[in-house]
């Protein structure tokens, strides 16, 4: 049995301690290693937690047992998160940190520190929260050159723009709302002004290049002069505005490491990271480009990518790392089409009509659109979607729509989110 | 040193050899190890090729090395792929593999292979080509109950799709304008039928829910029935037809793995991927959801993935596989704004004239979009994109839009791809 320490039981903290008892079982078959929590590091009392017997307040408790291997640092802040993750480090314990300030001003340091002392720092929480990029930046894409980096870094600043671009919200309210909902902090400025995208740019660059670069040598431009109307016309222009983390090889070897806002055109699918998701995109020789997406913050996600850390700590204790996945000794577990169960796209001959309404109604279906366009040759064509239900259902309706004299021209499922 | 051997010198392996020799310096400094290509297996000779005194005939001869730790599978097919990867893992080599029928097909005994005999199995470049997605779902979703995958797993097929979509072909036209361009088949039957799909579903469920799931357990529909007329009516409804391979658990605890056409409405993120690219969208209980975009075949993209499982399997020969970068001793290597270059977004106060469009061309300026739009107030707005330059040339543009009467009121520089 091994065990880990988490430092800090706050947002973070406590999403990871949650979602490792949550999937401990999980975990532990993953890694072939018995997993628990030993220790919570923090300078409160959590009465009535269920895991308040194991929150200790001296991080020499957690450095002098050498039961803990595994440390998930989940504090924030430079200090004294670089003092525990040096001590850590230096008594052989693997660091987990979700901690990007950390890692933008002291990530050398650390890394050689874990290399001198045989164990491992790893931070994929650190850049795009819940988003698997720093692992697959430094493992799978690896046998390339890559040559830049971009990509949406800041949940509140995309959901202030997307706010401005699809609800018409003039800034201010924009992040008024922001702050309502909880994603803006009531100072708003780390995020609004650049310095939360520029720490995660200063990580991607330092391991992308491999110097280390510190938040002061990137040019650094917040949203707070984006206005309605530039969102607008970018908007007639097929494109959006988004604040863009970026860093960037140029043709005479230096780098250029931006944060600004950007004009961003449909094309590129970073315009359609909507709301409070962050994207990576990451080009290259090999595999000319890749994009990671998903949630760039928030307790669980957060949680998910610090776990995901502690469970390549366990595994580079073994040469086995590749999965396993067992013969299916029957097929039971695999259910048929019967099961399927997805909203329908219908392409009909004819407006849907009433007896079409009630024929849906009663087979328990909404239709949630109904639809007709007209050709050029003035011809129409019909077609509507239905909620959620089985193929049988789905037949059934079929059958309601030729009864009532409407042809079924096409049924294709939809993809529901 | 270590050795690694390929077998296959086809369009994937022939991408590997290039790609390795290509990148070579950075995957040893990354690996910490020494590292060259030692074999190349193939029945063919290839003379005149820069490699080809390491074309073997023999596949013992790569077994009977103790040098060879690596061994890069990029036949394709069943047999005799399977007895020579099930060779190289008895003799305790670690086996990296772009054939998704061979771990669609035996991907449970090659993993009990593998850790029967202390190495790797991976398979990062059977499903999506270059994209990082196997790897993250093993290593750093890992800590999350996984609910669903669903993807763009055939770039075949959302060609073609786009091509309808887009161009307003029929099916039969954008089939025939894919195989001319060779990303379809002369016989198109294994992605327009789905059965490529397939066998990537197959790999990605029997890799998150832990039992081989075979490509005949899965609901198989191919593109074929697909009409403009759908692909258009789709559209009209803020959505898109793309080819989906899912695999999805019931509440019952069985899973429902398909592939079939599906609807997918332009708020999800896999409405907008386009080409020949592909994506991979998962959920689960910590991180919500995430995708991961990439080109999903070619050959140095699928080199790519190939390459990265090598580095893994190096790597995971230490226990500190955290990358490292060093100190920056100086910040030369960052480059200031003088050196940024991109294309322009300005909104202006009227619309571009005669004496504007002069400026830009003497600046060397293109004005590759121009757009006015009017307000419900009748109130006009107006913008326009130039291509790409410096700083210095944006402000003199800037400059000479204002000396001829016209304000700027924003310019922003735009994301290009």
């Amino acid at each position: 049995m091994k065990k880990i320490a988490v430092l800090g039981y706050g947002v973070v903290g406590s999403g990871v301690v949650e979602l490792f008892y949550k999937n401990k079982e999980k975990i532990e078959k993953n890694t072939g290693t018995e997993l628990d929590v030993k220790y919570i590091l923090d300078l409160r009392e959590f009465p009535g937690d269920p895991y308040a017997d194991k929150v200790v307040h001296d991080i020499n408790v957690i450095l002098s047992d050498p039961e803990v291997c595994y440390v998930a640092e989940c504090m924030g802040g430079v200090n004294p998160a670089f003092q525990f993750v040096s001590s850590c480090l230096e008594a052989g314990k693997s660091v987990s940190t979700s901690n990007k300030q950390l890692v933008a001003e002291k990530g050398d340091i650390l890394l050689q520190l874990a290399k001198k002392n045989d164990c491992n720092f790893f931070f994929e929480a650190s850049v795009g929260g819940a988003i698997p990029c720093i692992r697959p930046l430094h493992t799978c894409l690896a046998g390339n050159d890559i040559s830049a980096v971009a990509g949406i870094l800041n949940g509140t600043t995309n959901f202030i723009l997307e706010k401005m671009f699809c609800d018409k919200m003039a800034f201010d309210d924009a992040l008024k709302l922001a702050q309502e909902l909880g994603y803006a902090e009531r100072d708003p400025s780390a995020d609004v002004d650049g310095a939360d995208a520029c720490r995660k740019v200063c990580i991607l660059a330092s391991l992308v290049f491999g110097k280390h670069v510190y938040p002061d040598s990137v040019y650094t431009k917040g949203i707070r002069d984006i206005t309605l109307e530039d969102v607008q016309m970018a908007q007639a222009m097929d494109s959006a505005v988004k604040l863009i983390g970026c860093v960037k090889r140029l043709e005479d070897g230096r780098i250029l490491p931006t944060v600004m806002p950007m004009v961003v055109p449909n094309e590129s699918l970073i315009s359609h990271v909507d709301g409070v998701f962050n994207a990576v995109m990451v080009w290259g020789d090999g595999f000319d480009k890749t994009m990671f997406y998903g949630r760039g913050a928030g307790k669980l996600p957060t949680a998910s990518a610090v776990l995901g850390d502690i469970i390549d700590c366990v595994k580079a204790e073994h040469t086995v790392t590749s999965h396993e996945w067992i013969l299916a000794d029957n097929t039971d577990f695999i259910a048929d089409m019967d099961a399927f169960c997805a909203p329908r796209f219908y392409r009909i001959s004819a407006r849907l009509d009433d007896a079409a309404a009630k024929a849906a109604d009663e087979l328990g279906l909404k239709i949630t659109t109904a639809c007709s366009t007209q050709g050029n040759d003035d011809s129409a064509a019909f077609g509507c979607i239905v909620s959620a239900c089985d193929n049988k259902t789905a037949d059934a309706f079929t059958k309601a729509l030729e009864d009532s004299g409407i042809s079924v021209l096409a049924q294709i499922p939809v993809l529901a989110d």
